[in-house]
């Protein structure tokens, strides 16, 4: 096992010393006050232990990150029938998700962007009797940890700017491919994408991925299998348009969120969590992806 | 002047033992239940003079025409600055106009597609103090007939069925295009299309568009470089993407609505309505259509 | 009728003062050293008078405005079996005439688009003997002027450089809507388009479409359907996603060339064409488009 | 380390068994008079012994499997600035790559899509001397093979029915990134095309991607961080819109074929080939999909 406490603690002065930290994401108007200075990395390996450099304890929004957690929890509850609604295939498309809808007919590409994402949210408000309580106790089942909460302001501040989600949700409701009312749907995901979490507790939710289903705690939450299709979608579908080139300069299954944070497994070896507010011109942080591939570089660990 | 009456007669008899009248429009469950044999077509002759044959005072949901009258008022109100928010070329497109409007950053076509529509009803809403009051007030003005008047329950059923039209308002919305709330401006956009009128009465608005901007009373109303640019938007927009079919087949500018009927005007000769409730697969009525190509064969008047 | 000769005068004049002339086509190096200083406007009026004024006798590169030519002369091979492999809707669209290919399965949108062009070519090289003659006679004995011949040099100038249409030929084939190799099909294209007319044969030829399908020697070549169909086609589609605004500002069918020439015709009153190298952004000669505005905007005649 | 033979012939076994092969493309006429029937597994473990199973020695056309191999001579001859001219992203797509050609200004998304293979073709034949020749020793070279071919007759059919081909192929010149004659780059593309390989020959040769650069015989063709860039372009890229699901099903880097052939490898384990000439909806190779997930399953060796 490599030196991963010196391995971060290098990549954390690194990242002190850059210049160019990206700009933070000023389309939600609550995340544009984050400092930009914040860098942290938190990496739980395979026997569980912490290594973790830099601001790991301070919670900022996961935002799209936790389109694999309600993946997560809707691949438990509808299986493979989930697939009838939303594709796994990478969407290759920086920017017109909904000219895609429309071709597609309502049924979005993948579930990491964001009409995917809907019709997750939409499954999980069918299925569940209190959605928003349930995901979160979910959540905190996987990470162990009963803190873990929603940012109401963040949820409120994304409603009253989530143009383009409504008008998606709408698009897919036009086809036939929403069951609830858009409201209540964006309601649920907003409160989703508003989760609230630290790169601690994002590496400790993710161990789940790099160990075959069981949370740190040993208990199982998710078979082989389904571990499996997460991580290949993770790979495939986790950067955007930028999921090409994150496959080959990190080469793990991960998930990037506007709130600067980022996550990744190596299946059976380790989750890890960055997080750095400023972004590059994809939406991705620019400072997470550097720690990504200065880690599995200097570690010498990827998939390929 | 040709036999206006005569022509008329003729096409009524025709149309009345035509087998295949088209297809109801579905999609609007208030518009489902309209009697299929419904047939009517009223002109008025450059004199003012009506003929008309069939069903020409049954009043019916006028839909898409409307949107040559909101544009005709929006017009007035803003000038040449109006086509800042919205062009004046051809959709060429069946389908996805969100497509489109992604590609040209939430600026439509056209305000005959229903996404230019929307715009030009935030524009009424933004400027009028009773928007839905003061364009009833602007339809009965050039129809001289006060009995003209909203459907509610058309309105209603729209609202509650109209996904796609709410999907291209949020769009619009999140490029910076649409100044008011969606619910606002969508309420009177539905409102709008809900208006209620017979062959004859709109026969009688749309002379104006025939007669260089006066109505059947001689009052001014748009000016002769308005109607200009308003008949050559109805000669390339007004058809969706049968426009150039209808150019060909009928040659004069017009506006369908899914409700069955169609206008059109010859300039300084006359306009015309016709009113059969079953559409082509293209969602222009289908006897309709024959109508008008019938009156412009046999008269041999027409803009070509 | 209005002073026709009068109205020409003064718009050479202005033409004359007018600093911004816009741009020289580039991308065909024999059109690039036109001086962009030629101007020239030349009317017939409906008695077959000829009503001029500037550079109206120097000969240029026709270009687009040959597609007419060459669709009427398929036309009155093929009749109305020609709309199975070209169709007659706008494609309101600037740029990416190959994507719209392929939503429609390699049949163009209408046949005055590149694409639309070249499938016209294929049936005139499919069903004449000697096809480049055979157009050459066919313009010949519409302009009455057996001096009319093409530009070898512009031919081969665009065969060299012309990679999209042979892109969109390739495309169209790939399809199966291309019976003769791409080869023959572009060399009798690009010969097609290096036709080579003064701004009064342009106007002699055209009188053909304002005449009932009779040129100047009041000899019928088209009837008065074909007429009417080419007519309302050059309306709607003659200006590529400058139609809507063309149909506005002139209020004509007509069709531009990147050679700078424009023709257009008022049915029942006059065949114009005018000259003016430089083009604005969209591709349609910049003093042309004034030109033809101001004729009827001072004649008072237009189609609306 | 797995039993593999044992493996190997439980797949064979099962293969045999299948009834629905899947159909063979016929779009190549070359192509289409394979035998269904065959189907071979052929897969070097790492310590670089071979296992093997059906009709591995027989030869079929590798089609696009050889676009890998042109990528990697290309790459070795350019390093990253071959990324100025061809992106790492998948295309998402299916159909209409020509469509994302022109979004994209002529970069293609990837070097395994059509269009992104071409314009390596280009690079190759620009550097160097004899293309066709030096890109054969390449392949011979890393496969330790000799006898490895072009097929001239799939060459050359190709090259009578590849009109889509040529579309790209000037779309991209006409973009400026084609610096030889379209017929040069298509005639050394279609040949590339037609590499005559057998399952065993594939398995030897991909094994340089499976063992860190170095051939059967350990010599060093290509260095980490090419075979990781490589890699992570087969995962991202190599399966059309199948790419997700290939991810998943396998989880394995690999790169199927029009005629019926896969590669994959699992980075410092094995590389491994299959043939079998029936392919599922979308181009892929059906039994051999299925082949390697009962590979990865019954193994247990993936990289997720």
């Amino acid at each position: 096992m490599p030196e991963f406490q010196n391995i971060l603690d290098n990549i954390y002065i690194e990242a002190k010393k850059t210049v160019d930290k990206g700009e933070i994401a000023s389309y939600i108007p609550q995340l544009a006050c984050v400092d930009i200075n914040n860098f942290g990395i938190a990496l739980f390996d395979k026997n569980g232990m912490l290594h973790s450099s830099g601001n790991t304890q301070e919670r900022f929004s996961i935002q799209s990150i936790s389109k694999v957690l309600s993946l997560s929890l809707a691949f438990n509850l509808l299986g493979e029938k989930l697939w009838e609604r939303v594709g796994v295939e990478p969407s290759g498309d920086p920017f017109n998700h909904l000219s895609l809808l429309e071709q597609e007919n309502g049924k979005p590409r993948n579930p990491l962007i964001n009409a995917g994402a809907i019709v997750v949210a939409d499954i999980l408000v069918s299925h569940l009797k209190n959605p928003k309580e349930e995901l979160l106790q979910y959540v905190r089942k996987i990470a162990n940890d009963n803190s873990i909460d929603y940012d109401k302001d963040v949820a409120k501040s994304e409603k009253e700017t989530g143009f383009r989600n409504y008008a998606a949700a709408y698009l897919i409701k036009s086809y036939g491919n929403l069951e609830n009312d858009v409201e209540t749907v964006l309601d649920f995901y907003f409160h989703q994408c508003s989760l609230s979490m630290s790169c601690e507790q994002l590496a400790s939710t993710f161990y789940v991925f790099a160990n075959r289903g069981k949370c740190l705690k040993q208990t199982q939450h998710l078979n082989l299998s389904q571990i499996k299709r997460i991580n290949a979608i993770m790979l495939s579908c986790g950067f955007y348009d930028e999921a090409g080139e994150f496959a080959y300069e990190v080469g793990l299954p991960g998930k990037s969120g506007v709130g600067g944070g980022i996550v990744a497994v190596l299946p059976d070896n380790f989750s890890v969590a960055t997080w750095s507010p400023g972004l590059n011109e994809k939406g991705n942080s620019k400072l997470g992806l550097q720690a990504l591939e200065k880690l599995t570089t200097e570690s010498g660990l990827s998939i390929f």
